[in-house]
């Protein structure tokens, strides 16, 4: 039987975006949820954006990344044409230690909702759409929980070396 | 038969939020999605978060939104334990217009993903929640697409109103 | 002989804009530049934005002027859609005294200018686009020094009525 | 026949800050745009700025764009004298990632706009000079057209670059 | 014989300035130090301000106070055209609670110092001109010093108060 | 006999942390404090942070110093277990030169206080558990005092070696 | 026998600051802590500061706590003079709702520790107090442990009432 | 006969700070004002401050300037004990650029001014000095005067060399 997972987009505003965004293509392969990944612009290719979203529930996705610096607008213009949930990513690099892609990605106006995680978090906003497909996945919801008993797990092995060191 | 549709859990750590967080009621009625709300502390009963959460997935959440100004640590702690999506609303009141809430609510690390709407911005936060229980509900996604194309008649309205008044 | 020069386009996110904008208004007829202002939204009706902009140069536009606050896209969706200047004024009303529209609006990445003028600087955005259409109409330049020379006359009058004062 | 375009003066605070203007020559280059650059000192030299300033005009200039850092009153001291548009850089180096230079040189009082363009946006600052001129250069509008049209299929490229990648 | 003190200039940038320079009034007619008040714009009559204090050492000024609010330029401009000290006082009104003031009056270029007080601190701005007109006049600065032992016993009576409340 | 003085429990979000906080652990071994060291996270591990706090003070600690950067929820959550007295250390590394860990550390509601040092203070956080320790320890009251002339005599020798470096 | 815990001095910048402040005597007076208050300028009575705190250990005092607003010396300048610990209470009221009072207060150097509570939060700089006493005192950490379970069931029924408000 | 001009103390709070306010060295040395520099700090040594600053004036000194950094108090420790003029330089290090340093510096409560210079800006504070000597010594006013002049005249051969550049 085929995979009917919702997929997931990830769309970054530039090329140069690329080595913040690599970090979710890592966490939705470990979480094996399938995804594409997209390079489109809200200013230099608006009407691809705007088709690429409005299509995409009708495309088998369930969630949209989108990552952008400076005047972050792309989350919020795919937001625009779509219900389904978008993440926005704030990418460092202009100004205010990215305080200006983070506010002009997280301060939307009512009804046009988006789901912002930290600067250039894309790792966890990759952890948030594994969480919202696997509200109707209770595999997914399993392995989210898994990984977190390991998380921990980690966090104790580092206390337990912290205290050798400290002997 | 009954509704098996998965319910949102509204948190807000003080009932000075309501005024806020009310709005994210009146979202949720409208689009038919159950919810309960409740009152708890990050810093005054954290036990009381921490349980409630825990159990939030069996109990039949689906999302959790939580509001909280200051030092806003609620979303973070109800986040870090559960795999349910998180969504967190900065409540203002604090510094810097709610600057502190922002950045306590969405600077998470790596792992423990919180989904942070704009300041106040508890309708979104609603919104939000819809779009993810959405996903496996294409009735909710029907009315949600609805409530675009009645928002953007809304424009179109206000932007006639205003011809007419500017002749 | 019909009226040949360039009309200047106001377009604001929300009607709420208004008591802001109109001060542009003001200025445009004062200097007897045929405007428009519409009521349009980057997030709720992007397509009549994306659809009003394509066609202003050819519909006998000059200058768009766009007014939004809190995550401002409304300056930056109007100029990914045109080669006409584009002139942004931030709306005050969200966070940090509307720092959140000022770097939403003025932060636009190479190739896609927005030209951003002080929180809520109405007047002045008309003042600039009646500067650009003067560039090619020496009649409203004139107008335009003229004006200059009576807001120094003002600044003149306001020192004599302090002189007075403090005698 | 002589060029009659309007020509673009570029003036800046320091010689320091011609790294940063350079990407505006670039830009005037490429769209064939006459221009002259200055190094003159809203402090260190305001009477050769007024001088130049209010000459401007019937210089043969049609726009000025001044760059500058710290408390950058260079692009306000021009746009003091002279009714012609002013676009203002600011230029990073000071406090705050130039938040300094940004409200120095775009919260400009009412009678006296300056366009201020993104932190060290001298590309940007070019191209809307371009667009101002355009406005009476069909020509260099459509030159402005093909470049966006040029921008997109970079996007495009950049895309199927990525999916090359990403297979 | 002939009050030969040097007199302080108090420059504002609107007289909408006033109720925040008056402070300044206040200290200076308490200590008895001769001035002159000016409505005057580094935007809107910038030849003014040049001209004026350009002559301001020979007319019998000591020191020059400017006063101005938003993209604060008047403080900057006055102290290009003297080697008099010049005194910013940044006005709050604009955004961020006068930031915007206060970088663009305090972050001056090496060669060209003002010497900047808090916001709307127009009483200490009066009373460090005092402080420098008093270098070469013992009596000014023995009332200053007197005033200093004055203020202190204010606090101390202040703390009396408190006791009494307290008991 | 044993040492009966209260330890000093030092625990950071995650071991990223410890080139700051290891300079607390030099000044608690100067002072001879007895403290823990420990890696435990307020996301990742919150169960054994609430675990360790709420025993804390039965296990013999008399101060909890937490260290945390981006949303630093640590100390608040410590404190949100205990009565003993909680030194948040913010640390640098996520937005704006750590003010998002500030603001997360610092403005935390009533009820449940923080004692917040500077940015990084990983030492000043030692010496602040030393002064609170010494509130009931003479001997090393006594110490602090020694350290603080210490200190002083070191300020004098270096005013004594920049005497010479100006001669 | 006499009550001999240690004395908490609550120490004001100006008697402006008492509606602040009198939060901290309340929660004082609630907890049985003996405290004095006074007012003291860091500015205009340094030498009443510096003897008092100087002199605080000899005098019975555990604690200081000082509350200042804009440049905010005065706990910097207590902490100074004294090895007792310092807690300081930025005052809002200044620039930025309190930053710079907050920045003034917590950005100490080494050495000089000041433990900063939130923005007016006077009520937990008198809670820290009791924490720190508290350490020799059993009596007193219970009551502040019953406190919190107090301050618990006040959220509980919140809860309820909520829950009464919603059916 | 020997020089009565007034001297300038140059304070700064550590010597780390050595490299920023070398540069008021260079500048008082090119003027010939003399000069005492001294590591001093408002938190290690206060009394020293205290002491140095309260017998300035007597010894012969006509204006303080003072740099320090983080929390910067220095400035108004020194303005606290003396009516001749203090100059404050924040030293960048700290947080936010050196945003603390400068609002420790700079807002300063009415009654003890204290005239701030830009980040880091110690010429400018050595320059200020000069003006305010220069008050009442006509050479020096003079050799002020001369300097802007060559100021300038740098400006413009710095114009001359980018024409050649651009040639």
């Amino acid at each position: 039987m085929v995979n009917t997972m919702k997929k997931v987009a990830v769309i970054m505003g530039s090329d140069s975006d690329l080595p913040v965004v690599e970090k979710a293509f890592a966490v939705l392969d470990e979480y094996g949820v399938p995804y594409e990944a997209h390079v489109m612009s809200a200013h230099r290719t608006p009407e691809a954006v705007a088709s690429f979203v409005k299509n995409a529930r009708a495309n088998g996705f369930g969630v949209i990344i989108a990552a952008a610096g400076m005047a972050a607008h792309l989350a919020g213009v795919c937001a625009a044409s779509t219900t389904l949930p978008v993440i926005g990513i704030p990418v460092r690099g202009g100004m205010l230690d990215g305080l200006d892609a983070l506010l002009s990605t997280v301060q939307m106006p009512t009804g046009i909702p988006v789901a912002t995680v930290a600067m250039n978090g894309a790792a966890n906003a990759a952890l948030l759409a594994c969480e919202m497909i696997a509200l109707s996945d209770d595999a997914l919801a399993e392995k989210l929980d898994n990984a977190r008993i390991a998380g921990a797990e980690k966090v104790y092995a580092k206390d337990a070396a912290l205290q050798e060191k400290l002997k």
